[in-house]
């Protein structure tokens, strides 16, 4: 984890085109997140040009959170192109647990290699097939030990595993990482776990070590929180500040900052 | 409206799941004002989930800025398991009386108990069934005296009728709040209507009474406003710090602020 | 070009309804730049609601972003009601070039009358039939003199074509306008092409001289991008001060500033 600054770098240098088929509410920052990391955002849905898309991208970020039935054909022909390819696939299992249609569609995707699946604790347990009381989008209870949970899917998918909190666990089943960057008010505002999610995507297109990719995403990104909090005066300036905090973000801040710890 | 406060204090400490069913140009603003004001916003438009995640909510809000035939359906699902349910539901009437299509699917919604009926004024009159002028989305001329025309509409209905603009107006036929917070930068920026919607579904998840309900919404988002108006330098930082100010919001600035008149 | 402040002054009295049918990802940035412009935006992509809100609009722009097969009806059905009715349309061919969906797309509503084709260059040649190599939505590789493409893109199809980048180009093939306002903040950010569309399609609303239009637009625009660059912090908090710098807009600011040249 000594290379975190390296991957950005090369997210800066390369400008990687992430194909993303997401949801409709935080559509808008995930494009954000990605372009102000320095990469190529786009967002195309129709299953006309979903393969063609994903085929020219550098990695592909599929979220659910307003799955619908259209979206869900455009995903799979994405997801398949990309295996095809070599193309590193993310899916974020936004709400997963909470409707019976999530949890089928999700094991849809399934069928398909995942390079990285992430997810809150409820939506990461739910997505394994385990028994979970959910809120919506929010997480919810699980009973078991989550880092557990996560190595366990990680072993059994052959994928790497995030599953996004207080402090965030990165695991392939072999090697687990815990990040303790980060600041509450990233609960406080919508659309900081979808960004997550695109930013993953977005280091996994550089750095082919999915688990390091990963890692290193969340590293970037909360820092840039950390950052951000510091100077906001609340949850809508702190969204504002995020973004900017993100395209300043240094190797000094990263070396001196960064809170990962290997388990 | 001497328990506005304690309105607030009970969305921040039950945090209750909204599930909308809302456009795609504000339905980021509707999530992130849910957040801020300590609710949890959830936007499922898939009609194979718009039950089951009715179900779990403690309040449905439908909004049809930018309806079409396949949210309609997801719409008639989510109301029509919130009114079995008892789950109050509030609908952003926007842009009727603009097309024939909205008049008529807004017609289709009314076949279902609807808790709190909201718009500006010519969108209210145009749901009550009354001729109007509008000009898109923004409040068009309305002959005849509009809180006579909400009068009749919440007693015919038996719900609470909600006209947002300089003075908002909350009735539910008999009883009649003028509301008379706000300031006029909020209708220079877009989502602001949708976002009242919004509130007011968040307190009336909380509040049984839900003229009270809508009306403790309304005073509070708008004292956020005013607070927000201040320090802004323009449209653009005033939505942000409006999300800053409601996170903040006081007993004592309500209290203070609050211009709300029974008549 | 004397009269830019002049059309901005017609913008803010008429405040013209402009109809979007656009992408979801800047839909939301769309709608509030015609509103901080003084104009009144609305965004209405049923098929079955198309044609009644183009023929009550003063502009119609279709953004081509987020295409699917549902909406491209509704463009359709909005496009023509335009030209029946002498409205003007802006077509915003995002991320032509791309996929053979979105050529054989913008092929397809090329049948119709389009008063301004927008783009940036790889977007603008690959709408006039030139192949060129792209990334997704952002400006790919075109071999050929850009100002020529556009010129005779214009001749052909006699209309207004609009390239936008470091240089925008606005041509009607007879007459061709270079603008070299902006700043390099404005490509660092998502929306700012989609926005540029929706200016376009606003002062068009209210100068039927679609040329001059286009360029006054662009001028505006990237003038108040030039005033909120000096004040921000980066890319975040650029874009919220862009809706600030709207607002206030002076003919002072616009005659020391415009960059604008006839050749």
């Amino acid at each position: 984890m000594d290379k975190i600054y390296e991957a950005l770098e090369k997210v800066r240098k390369q400008s990687p085109l992430i194909h993303h088929i997401t949801n409709w509410v935080t559509v808008s920052d995930c494009a954000d997140i990605v372009k102000v990391f320095g990469g190529s955002p786009v967002m195309a849905h129709a299953k006309e040009e979903a393969a063609d898309m994903a085929s020219i991208s550098a990695a592909v970020v599929i979220n659910i959170g307003t799955l619908n039935t259209f979206t869900i054909d455009a995903m799979k022909l994405a997801v398949s192109t990309a295996n095809k390819k070599g193309i590193p696939v993310v899916l974020d299992a936004v709400g997963v647990g909470a409707t019976k249609f999530r949890n089928d569609m999700v094991k849809e995707l399934l069928k398909y290699k995942i390079d990285v699946i992430k997810g809150n604790s409820s939506e990461v347990a739910a997505a394994a097939g385990i028994s979970v009381t959910t809120k919506g989008v929010d997480s919810g209870h699980v009973s078991g030990n989550m880092i557990e949970i996560a190595k366990n899917f990680a072993n059994e998918r052959e994928c790497v595993v995030v599953v996004t909190g207080k402090e965030d666990i990165c695991t392939n089943g072999e090697n687990t990482f815990l990040i303790k960057n980060g600041t509450p008010m990233m609960s406080k505002v919508v659309g900081t776990g979808c960004m997550a999610g695109s930013v993953i995507g977005t280091f996994c297109a550089v750095e082919k070590d999915y688990l390091f990719a990963s890692a290193a995403a969340l590293v970037c990104f909360e820092i840039a929180a950390e950052n951000a909090d510091k100077t906001s005066e609340g949850p809508g300036t702190f969204k504002n500040k995020l973004f900017d905090k993100i395209s300043t973000l240094s190797d000094i801040s990263i070396n001196k900052m960064k809170k990962i710890e290997k388990i």
